[in-house]
């Protein structure tokens, strides 16, 4: 059995006995994480100023060593955000449904952990505290598989986690690092059918698509936002301003983040202006086509790539449409289903709009930026489902639980 | 692109129209379906007559014979499935939640269709229709692929109720067959994330483990059915013996069956002889370890491989365990996650053993032979799922559904 393979089968070993666990002991768990990370703050930093240097040394991205830095507010704020987690209601033990048969039998249907989760990510050591936390709240035990330029920081943070699992009473198998950097043991993560339940990929299209090629182990896919926001004909243009300045330039590296622009050919020419001068204001570069260029002279030419991309960055591209139909054809066609947005006054128009675009969320004059657990009142998650299988949109805790059928009688047959 | 990625971009094409249309329009078609297979059942029966025949000249097993065999009360069967589904909900269009947010939008959450489904199962016609007016019903697209030796048969069903799709002035290609019986279609499937949303294999522990390993198209496992009955040391033996008799023979080649029975050894000398001797009546062989054997001298010796096997046929394992914490541990280890029972009149060994095991459907007093959509009161179902993500056990109307968030507001931005 290789070093991953082992982690799988203490994983499995563990859960069975988180699954029945009851909320006060969890809570206590989870009292004790964010307690430890406190403490363990200074071990912590150390392990993340390592970290730091060697990333520094081999010229990693500015925007990824700011990912990758740790603070003492920023350990603060995983420990809040730990806290936060007690508060949520326990997802596991709910009975969703129960029916009495006529034959005197009671079918009753309760909510149950998935078991092992296995969580792959990037070099983003927050996620290592976030992810551990809300599996234990759900009753699964985790194995986490951050990016390498993390190993140390993910190293002392889950060292501090799994102490307080085991001053919880609790085993500290349930929450477990793979410390090896390589491919080869996220393939293996990938086929370990036997002990993992599910996989969750956090990260880039690279990754994801990895996960859905080779992984056996079913995956939720999370992530990519080519998040589009249609100006209709007749839209409130004051709104469509505001809403596609917040959606493409308040947080332009999330996925909720919007990427595409596009506009009814009767209102171009007066929308584009007024949404350029204001994207404008934070140097967005736009991409359009003949007909936005035609609008708006310093606009650069799109490409058909341009159209599939999440730039995650201060660019946008512009389509012009001329109908409902057109706008909805050309969203279906590029969109990677996450969110997506129509701006208009017309209710008809919206309806249409919000029944045919099939995308996690659709949006009727709101900012795609919304899209988020906490946004919706879900509380924390562990990333958004861009599939149709188990969980679309904000993975909360809900999303992380199965469900069994219990049936009691005394002595049926059929 | 192939003749089967041909089939893929059909049905995306037609489930964008399949998912807006209402439920009007597709119990219309339901309707329609139901009178085609009835108008045509000299066309089918024919059909079905060509595979016959090849079948006994190939050398078919006269139970795979069987089920392929198709007979006039057989297709009023089969149209008869078809206006049963007619009269269930439909389970598109449903506002799941709703609630408000500080901000005043609003954030539905609202079922819509999976997209489109791929069945890949084995030589028998009635699933060709089933299968199809459960996924008509719940919106979704279907591309059907089954055994090779139904193909004929399969293609008249499908014929026919394409024709019916058309006179409902719904877009025939909602009905797909694969008339390729070669293997490179049924992997070609599995690889087209593209065109199809998930894949339902139906059959054997061969094709499910294959459409496992191979597919990158979210799969949804159905079907292996190692079911186990624990008799524990309290259980009421006259319940014991029926459940047993039951679950056993009442129809042992379904996946609800139960196929090992695991005894409690303070229990064992009274209760196997009882439930043996109600066994021979349909002459089940008996496959035991050393204590059982030593209880009832003609029990074979099972071997290890005998544990996990679903033998689907009049053969059951018997087990002796010193205590229900090694019962849950045996079963824990053997059990395919489909039904497993306890027959016990103390509760609380009852409570522990339904919480403690990990299957879809975990039974009290009751036969493991009740697991099924139509026995849990949830109508037609198009298999029993034995995976945690998505759908676990009967994969009804319901859980052929995804959902997405509609959210309205008038300009929130964030």
């Amino acid at each position: 059995m290789t070093l991953t393979q082992q982690l799988g089968l203490k994983a499995k070993q563990a859960e069975k006995s988180l699954a029945v666990a009851d909320t006060q002991k969890k809570n206590e768990a989870l009292g004790l994480m964010a307690e430890n990370l406190l403490k363990d703050r200074e071990k912590i930093l150390a392990a993340n100023a390592v970290d730091m240097a060697l990333a520094e040394k081999n010229g990693l991205r500015k925007i990824m060593l700011d990912r990758l830095l740790l603070t003492k507010e920023r350990i603060e704020g995983m420990a809040k955000g730990i806290e936060d987690i007690i508060a949520l209601p326990d997802p596991v033990g709910n009975i969703i449904s129960k029916i009495q048969r006529p034959n005197g039998m009671t079918v009753e249907k309760i909510t149950v952990p998935l078991g092992v989760i296995a969580v792959i990510y990037e070099a983003r050591p927050n996620v290592t505290s976030d992810a551990a936390a809300l599996c234990l709240k759900s009753g699964n035990a985790v194995i986490l598989k951050g990016g390498k330029e993390a190993v140390n920081s993910s190293s002392a943070i889950t060292d501090s986690l799994r102490q307080a699992l085991k001053e919880a009473g609790l085993d500290e198998n349930c929450i477990l690092l793979v410390t090896d950097a390589s491919r080869e043991s996220a393939a293996e993560l990938m086929k370990m059918n036997e002990f993992v339940d599910v996989l969750i990929p956090r990260g880039g299209p690279g990754l994801i698509k990895a996960c859905v090629e080779n992984s056996s182990v079913p995956v939720i896919e999370t992530g990519t936002g080519n998040c589009h926001i249609y100006v209709d004909k007749d839209a409130d243009l004051e709104k469509a301003v505001k809403i596609v300045f917040n959606a493409k330039t308040s947080r332009p590296s999330v996925c909720n983040a919007a990427e595409s622009l596009v506009i009814h050919r009767d209102i171009i020419k007066e929308a584009l202006p007024l949404i350029k001068a204001e994207l404008d204001k934070k140097n967005v570069e736009l991409r359009g086509d003949e007909i936005a260029r035609g609008v708006c002279g310093d606009i650069k030419k799109a490409s058909e790539e341009d159209w599939g991309t999440e730039y995650l960055d201060y660019i946008m591209s512009v389509k012009c449409v001329s109908s409902l139909e057109e706008a909805v054809e050309h969203i279906s066609k590029y969109s990677t289903g996450h969110s997506e947005c129509i701006v208009t006054e017309n209710e008809a128009s919206a309806r249409e709009f919000l029944k045919r675009i099939d995308s996690a969320a659709v949006y009727h004059n709101v900012s795609t930026h919304f899209t988020d657990g906490g946004e919706f009142g879900f509380g924390a998650e562990i990333g958004i489902s861009t599939q149709k299988l188990h969980a679309r949109g904000p993975l909360g805790l809900p999303q992380l639980t199965s469900f069994k059928y219990v049936i009691k009688g005394n002595g049926q047959i059929r």
